[in-house]
């Protein structure tokens, strides 16, 4: 099927969404922690969480505008800090219900069954049952003027209990998921490792 | 095992690369299609699409600094069109090997083994053997001070070959795969979709 710009134009809204968010292939299932000043914490499912750079090592996410999603933005912005942990098999129902609609005053930890694990390094709750944990500092947004998406880059303080090996993260064997469209979970199976590839 | 920042800069350069780019979790996979004005295609692979906007329908890729990239960057700006093409289980041998360093004269179509396709719309090659393709008009570029690399954004103008389903299209049966780190392959098994999320 030949669809054409129009088509999609033509989708009902949630048709749309579902369209277009798949069609983007598998994506990473990340919670962001953050806290406000006064120690509310908040917790967000983000399936947009991106390499930046190894050197300084950095990560970045988009968020959709601040008009419709501030809590984690105001966070970051008021303390400079995020956190980003990986969605593992054990938690991704509690994850996903992140994404339900919470007033600023509820903690998404409490309410949906997680639990905040604090360092002193960085001023954001990590999730205590992800595998892997890693501590950002902000250090960029940039506002995409085509729809007001921001992506925001962090550079990376202190990814905290992550097994290394060859320096490839075995992020299979810490039973990582991926996503698909806005509400699909997959477990993964490796295929293979390439070597780094020269022409022939 | 904790580590800090400063261990990864003391990472040896390979490790690190291999470290930073793990720790985002499971990632699209892939091939970017462009062309120049004489009609000279290339193909990349890329892991860092992503979802930029549903209404207009918009995709984004980060793309490393100019001087280590430039010619999916200067192909694109040239002819202001680009193709997204998914890999799938058939292509990811071939797919991997378009990371090789060819000369800008090469097409990385014929040195790796992958057949070009052409539409009326889109000034880009599509790759015929991808299930789920994808030709995009660039709209937005976006570079991050921090290391200059470059978010590319481009409005979907057609997706072509998409078996789509509610909204949905199901990437696992269009034998798309998912990356980790840079080299690893990963098919995958939909544990759950899970309902609009709601709170209790």
């Amino acid at each position: 099927m030949i669809l054409t710009k129009q088509n999609i134009l033509d989708f009902e809204k949630l048709y749309r969404n579902a369209f277009v968010n798949s069609i983007t292939g598998y994506k990473s299932a990340s919670l962001i922690g953050t806290v406000l000043k006064q120690g509310d914490t908040n917790l967000a499912i983000f399936n947009s969480v991106i390499h930046v750079g190894a050197n300084p090592p950095a990560l970045g996410f988009l968020m959709r505008p601040v008009s419709v999603e501030r809590h984690t933005y105001n966070n970051i912005k008021e303390t400079g800090f995020f956190t980003i942990n990986h969605i593992n098999k054990d938690i991704y129902k509690q994850a996903h219900q992140t994404s339900a609609r919470y007033e600023e005053s509820v903690s998404e930890f409490d309410a949906c069954g997680l639990t905040p694990n604090y360092t002193e390094t960085i001023k954001a709750p990590y999730v205590k049952e992800s595998e892997i944990k890693i501590g950002l500092k902000f250090v960029e947004e940039k506002e995409v003027k085509f729809n007001k998406t921001i992506l925001i880059v962090g550079e990376i303080i202190l990814p905290d209990d992550v097994t290394a090996k060859d320096g490839f993260v075995d992020i299979e064997r810490a039973s990582s998921i991926a996503i698909s469209g806005l509400d699909s979970y997959h477990e993964t199976k490796r295929i293979a490792r390439l070597s780094y590839a020269k022409p022939f």
